[in-house]
């Protein structure tokens, strides 16, 4: 009989949430820290998330439950990290636990902040974490359809297919598809990329641009995110497969995306700050925008879309105005 | 001073009428057909179409409305075909006017019932049109963001790019951006699956899947569109241009979408007949899939999301177990 891996969750929100019920599903523990200790409570008592995906009922048995992130490293093989990017550092600061040897997998969609890199990059840099000890998980996922139970694709990528195929076990389920890829860095980038489009999708959104033109966005974009991660990354891959195009997909058509919501707001009119202050939280793809655009001054990939994006959020520059300059540079 | 060339408009519904508005930005004459007698009467007198977009007025002084086709022809240079596909052959029947020497341009998405073949191959084996006289116009475009003059980006395919070029110049306009293109065959096949694609996607949230999983269905349906068109016509194409994605996703997220529609009731219960009853017309992707299925059974393309449309819409298998099997193959 072989041990079951050991897991541990970082972050308590609908993403965390969904990951654990995966979890749940095949492993018999499951160590989920979050630093909200009513959150704890609530879920100890009522077997539920109080704050997300509330419909999750979990079996509290299974769940070691922490406010104590040392307490889930020092349990966990495998640490899945699944909340802001702009709060990793934070956390990461609270811990006295040495990662070394363990298995790190990023389930968080954007750029470290402190450091403009992705996570697995900042893992590698930060912590010497070697890209064999490291993974990412991406979508086309939105938690809300997981604690629905309807199907969702999952790839799990990290440099050691061994470990990639276990994570994607344990996660798999009968409404969890998980395959596995050797591309941390392309998905990974992906990920935050994706961000942006949807940005740019709300943004014309706002404008009064209708569905004929999302669909050609959407078209420029996959393009357009395939030279990127080209230059970040070359390798042979599939950008139309659903790590990449589904993910760009689920988010740059979801009216639910923050990222969507967020560029539609400032396509009405709202400025940045407004947009901000209205939403609560800076969207990740706000950081993502500007990391973008600052690392493809170096790499120079043709990105209309991420530029006209930058113009718009960081340079104070008119939606309507780059936007119309923005549709004389896409087919 | 040139003079302008002479377009005829076959066909009165929505994309025809869409496709005379842009043409009307450009040129002083348009000769425009259609079978109702009323509804040119109709136009004539209150600058309209009475059945389809008919927020859009019209220059009435342009327009060389017409019932019967032979005058239309004799008319033209160039000849847009933009009627069902289902009706291409009853229209053909009634021309005498020879199309020697005619520019024939498709707007018809689909398959020609009678022989199988997508419109350009159709006229070129049956009326002996070089191909060079032989193009396809495409989208992404709904007919009713033309209406509202929502910017709009069309693809121009022909053999030959000066007559692409003319056309692309005298559809382009203030809300259309038309560019040019020689892949008559692929950008015409694409046109015709996406309606496969759309039907599918119809059935997958009939049965109940989520936005999850319809990112999965697209990004495979635009591999499988890839795969199949590389074996009909094998050439140089970015398969995520807008006339193969682009068409591809503002088909397959249209709620308005007729093939999408049809396949929604399907998955929801209703078999072939009564959905078809139900929506008083043939969804032209019931056609395509029974074509493309035919066709494929040579050219062994790995399709299964086409086979899966096919075995429900044919052979009365269920669609929820075909699609149960068919997430099995997805990734």
């Amino acid at each position: 009989m072989t041990t079951k891996p050991k897991f541990a969750v970082i972050g308590g929100g609908s993403w965390a949430t969904a990951i654990t019920k995966m979890l749940c599903v095949n492993l018999d523990e499951v160590s989920w820290y979050m630093r909200n200790e009513e959150a704890v409570n609530h879920i100890k008592t009522y077997k539920h998330n109080p704050n997300y995906l509330t419909g999750v009922e979990f079996d509290t048995n299974k769940l070691r439950l922490t406010t104590n992130i040392n307490e889930a490293v020092a349990y966990a093989d495998y640490i899945i990290f699944a909340i802001p990017s702009a709060f990793l550092g934070g956390e990461l600061e609270k811990m006295t636990e040495s990662l070394e040897g363990k298995i790190i997998f990023s389930a968080i969609k954007g750029i470290v902040p402190e450091t403009s890199l992705i996570v697995g990059e900042h893992f590698n840099k930060t912590y010497n974490i070697p890209f064999d000890n490291i993974g990412v998980i991406t979508g086309p996922c939105h938690a809300e359809e997981v604690a629905l139970e309807r199907l969702s694709y999952l790839t799990i990528a990290c440099g050691d297919a061994k470990k990639a195929k276990i994570v994607a076990n344990c996660l798999s389920g009968h409404f969890i598809k998980a395959k596995i890829s050797d591309d941390i860095i392309g998905t990974e980038y992906a990920a935050m990329l994706k961000n942006i489009y949807a940005i740019a999708a709300g943004i014309a959104h706002g404008l009064g641009y209708g569905d004929n033109f999302q669909s050609v966005l959407m078209s420029n974009g996959i393009r357009e995110m395939k030279k990127f991660i080209k230059k970040v990354h070359k390798m042979k891959r599939n950008i139309n497969d659903s790590a990449y195009l589904g993910d760009l997909l689920v988010t740059g058509y979801s009216v639910f995306s923050r990222n969507r919501m967020f560029g539609n707001m400032i396509g009405k009119g709202y400025t940045v700050k407004s947009a901000q202050m209205e939403m609560s939280m800076v969207a990740e793809g706000y950081y993502a925008t500007k990391s973008a655009w600052k690392l493809n001054q170096d790499y120079k990939a043709k990105t209309p879309i991420i530029d006209a994006v930058y113009e718009i959020l960081y340079e104070g520059k008119s939606a309507k105005k780059v936007f119309e300059k923005l549709t004389d540079k896409l087919d």
